[in-house]
């Protein structure tokens, strides 16, 4: 297994010097820049040509205070602008579609993808009045679409967003097998299974690369069908026919959706779908014909008050405790329709993502409080595939070359571990850096090169103009508070007109620091004597005074270190 | 089962108004305060006579930036001083001790303890200089201590840690078993197992009340003994012969230690004790005779050199990801003696607790970037009792009254759904709230009254001092950084001298938002003019104008909502 330098984490990746003929082959390059938190954009370029499969977003990570979003650097393409041919585009997910907003003013290029996927993706472009400018073109799985020097060929797969493809990407050098993130279910709740006979008969005329989903790497076995959830759901109605029910999952996962309301017409009750992304996506799928909602079934959020609540399912956002989704606020009683009443059945039909843990429990422990019985086993099954489903993959496409991707860096490393199991050379499993630049010819392949791939930080309208400093100082803020220092001096003589006040925000209570910041004034009005004493005007040397003389006080006082900023104002009077 | 008021959630419990006689039983009352993270503190009255059950702290929530950690409210205990006997102590981990010295100075009465536990207890007050005006009895496993007209009665359990105890406490209206955290271990590591005997003794003779570790309570079956961890090591090491190990685990589990220098002895490495408190609790477990290290088998850290990789193991902390921990710096190339090299097997023997999930994971992928292998399956087991431990307690117990403890409020409603099951009346399982005042006589037992019993933010030295405005304001900070809007006027003209002028932290970039502050300054400019032309001197409305001006400007065009600190400097001249 090949992986990126191990000394350094922020080193670029190493950069084979080659001795022998230069490499002429396909380039394959992660996009979707930071370490920890993935977003999946992946380039393939072959002399003039370049296309790009999926445009996602991350959420931020933890330090990333006050961001709302992170999008991919897109440098490369638009430096490449000419080749690029097009978005192709796996599924509908926004760790795959969520950046195609931002990107698409900079990079105007067709999309490529499936029905829903395109549905959903034309939602998202409504919002941001790109629809008319993008030009887009539905694909149907088993057909292909010529970009430049490739064919991209769509291949149904399953995930836990209906119409999910994976890609064989034909190029000059071979066929590359791109799965984008999916499961194997043999028993899909709409439409066909994963389309493994033709895995096998590409797999049979020869796979170059495969580049599949890490996700559950680490787990052993197979992930269940879909269809396992259902027969729960049926089962909780059952058990629980005097009582309202209320199921949280994720928008995107129509099937689940579909599957509830089966039990719900199994069982006599009319739904509520509620939240706004909810809304969205049933509504799209509905139009499309992915969901088959029979008529008579939904109702309005505000006719609840017309059934009793054991006639009532309410299907609903929040099922990762976020804060402003509907069962999140259902559970803080600040949701202006609905209140938790004892007797709720809450069914939280999902699994935490990982660093959502806190916040699902926080909504668990508020329902239970409100005497909701609140029921989470057995109630999900993942998306994306395990140990064994790899395996089989691999066994139909036997893959010269492996590139895990989709995954923190352990899922792949697991990825590239299984690869060699299956039979792949060590030498030819590759774990990726974003940025890293991949060539591949028929039988060789190297890491080449390193572009610019992390990832930029969007907080409300900005794009890009939050960084490290500003992170930094947030944090800093958020962990300390804040003293700010004013002083206003007469200009030529430096004497002090005003002050030195000072203002504290986030540091503590106003009444039990009076006295603190009384003796704070002392110690910077001495700082200053000594400094002015000097004749000295210099700014910069005063700033740095008051802070290290108030810094040290503070801290000996409180172990406390809030954000100093001295403000000197000259006044010319 | 009794809960709490269900409406809302910072309503004070029910207070149930008396109309028959009046109660005169034991009141048991809950001080660990705050709804999600509960320390542990109950105190047990009987006329003029108090003993407090543990001392617990609680590690911060996530919106409490910048806070260290929360401590009870101690005010009922201090009100009562002359009635308070002691503090009778389960076990030593911090969440049963960590109070101890920040609530000793307040509520100075002697402490009681089994002899790991004191030892424990006493490293903690030496370093808060504490030691000396203590009083402490070490109490053996079936002893019993008498304080006013309570005995305690310390009976053996088992945990992870050693030396844990449950009290059976004898009070004039019949036995209350509380149990402190526990598991049922038949085959402990070290010393003797769970005391079942004793418990079904004192049941026989009739339990009036069980208040139980609730932690474990949504978990179906047995929790596994501490022993299975013990073979894992050795199939771990026997797998792994010629390389470097590092254990990481939680540095009180004495005998999860004692375990991974058995497989070290067995397999002829050395082995390392890293991490501070790693160092503390072994020394002393050590010299109480709780873990058997045989000479030459410990080294320093300093002789790492003088071994090769693949017969040393460290034992570090840092397993829950923590950013200053001994692992997390190893893992980011930080840590100033060991280097993580391809090939290091290091094995996580813990699992996140809530929470820290994204953490662990942060640590995992950072060193398996720099080549070693991480090993996180089977090397753990719980130290909690799960629901077939549960009814074990309860079959030998026969309580009248069921109190669930030690949990989130989801666990404490399973567990009570539980103890129901077992045979306890409805009527008769209550789930408290902290400060609920719970009366109790042989054949009575309500809520009769609430104290106060929120959380005390500790952060640096200041203890209290921390409250809703001071976290509000840093989650503000932290979200959306801050404008300081800086004017000096004139005394009695009322004339602009100098600004306004704009600084800004953890907003943007200063070159990004260079232009913006420039017309931020106008607009500041424009809105100062209106309100001086006023003539007015009203310094409160000025800042306001100036918050509310700056404030649409700034969110018009980003989007972000900073927080604005307008500061107007007088000066008479």
């Amino acid at each position: 297994m090949r992986t990126r330098k191990t000394a350094a984490k922020t080193e670029a990746a190493e950069i084979v010097k080659v001795q022998e003929t230069p490499l002429h082959g396909v380039k394959i390059i992660p996009l979707g820049g930071l370490e920890q938190i993935g977003m999946n954009i992946t380039a393939y370029e072959y002399e003039d040509s370049i296309i790009v499969v999926d445009c996602g977003l991350a959420f931020p990570a933890e330090d990333m205070l006050g961001i709302d979003l992170v999008i991919p650097d897109v440098t490369y393409l638009k430096e490449n602008i000419d080749k690029v041919k097009g978005f192709v585009i796996t599924h509908a997910h926004e760790d795959h579609i969520g950046s195609l907003p931002y990107i698409l003013p900079q990079v105007n290029v067709p999309i490529y993808a499936t029905k829903l996927t395109m549905g959903i993706i034309e939602n998202k472009l409504k919002e941001h009045n790109l629809l008319k400018q993008t030009k887009r073109k539905v694909i149907k799985h088993g057909q292909s679409v010529n970009l430049g020097c490739f064919r991209v060929e769509f291949i149904r797969t399953n995930h836990s967003i209906a119409d999910s493809a994976a890609f064989a990407i034909h190029t000059p050098v071979g066929v590359i097998v791109h799965t984008g993130d999916f499961k194997v279910d043999y028993t899909p709740v709409f439409g066909d299974a994963f389309d493994l006979q033709r895995f096998g008969e590409i797999g049979k005329k020869g796979v170059l690369a495969l580049l599949a989903d890490s996700t559950n790497a680490e787990r052993p076995g197979y992930t269940m069908s879909e269809r396992t959830v259902g027969k729960t759901f049926d089962n909780l109605f059952a058990e629980n026919v005097s009582h309202r029910i209320i199921v949280a999952t994720f928008a995107s996962n129509v099937d689940r959706v579909q599957q509830i309301i089966n039990s719900a017409i199994k069982y006599e009750r009319k739904v509520v779908i509620e939240g706004r992304s909810m809304v969205n996506i049933i509504t799209t799928a509905s139009e499309l014909g992915y969901i088959n909602i029979p008529e008579g079934i939904l109702i309005d959020i505000e006719q609840i008050k017309n059934y009793p609540p054991e006639k009532l399912v309410l299907i609903t956002t929040g099922s990762q405790g976020e804060a402003m989704a509907a069962l999140s606020r259902m559970a803080a009683s600040i949701h202006r329709k609905v209140s938790i009443v004892p007797g709720d059945v809450v069914i939280l039909s999902s699994t935490p993502i990982p660093g959502n843990e806190k916040h699902v429990s926080k909504v668990i422990n508020e329902l239970s409080m409100k005497g909701a019985k609140v029921i989470f086993q057995d109630t999900h099954v993942s998306g994306h595939a395990c140990q064994e489903e790899l395996k089989l993959i691999y066994a139909l496409t036997k893959p010269k070359y492996a590139i895990p991707v989709h995954g923190e860096y352990r899922h792949m490393v697991r990825h590239a571990e299984l690869a060699q199991e299956m039979g792949v050379d060590k030498d030819n499993v590759f774990v990726l850096s974003p940025g890293d630049v991949l060539e591949m010819e028929a039988d060789r392949a190297k890491v080449v090169d390193k572009v610019m791939a992390q990832g930029i930080l969007v907080d409300g309208l900005g794009v890009g103009d939050v960084g490290n400093i500003v992170l930094r100082d947030r944090q800093h803020l958020s962990e300390n508070g804040l003293l700010v220092v004013v002083v206003t001096l007469q200009k030529y003589t430096n004497c002090i007109l005003s002050g030195p006040d000072i203002v504290s925000r986030g540091f503590v209570y106003v009444r039990e620091s009076e006295n603190l910041l009384d003796e704070a004034k002392n110690v910077v009005e001495d700082a200053l004597d000594k400094c002015l004493n000097r004749n000295s005007a210099d700014w910069g040397k005063m700033k740095n005074l008051i802070k290290d003389s108030l810094g040290d006080f503070v801290w000996k006082r409180t172990k406390r270190r809030p954000m100093i900023l001295p403000i000197i104002v000259e006044v010319d009077a």
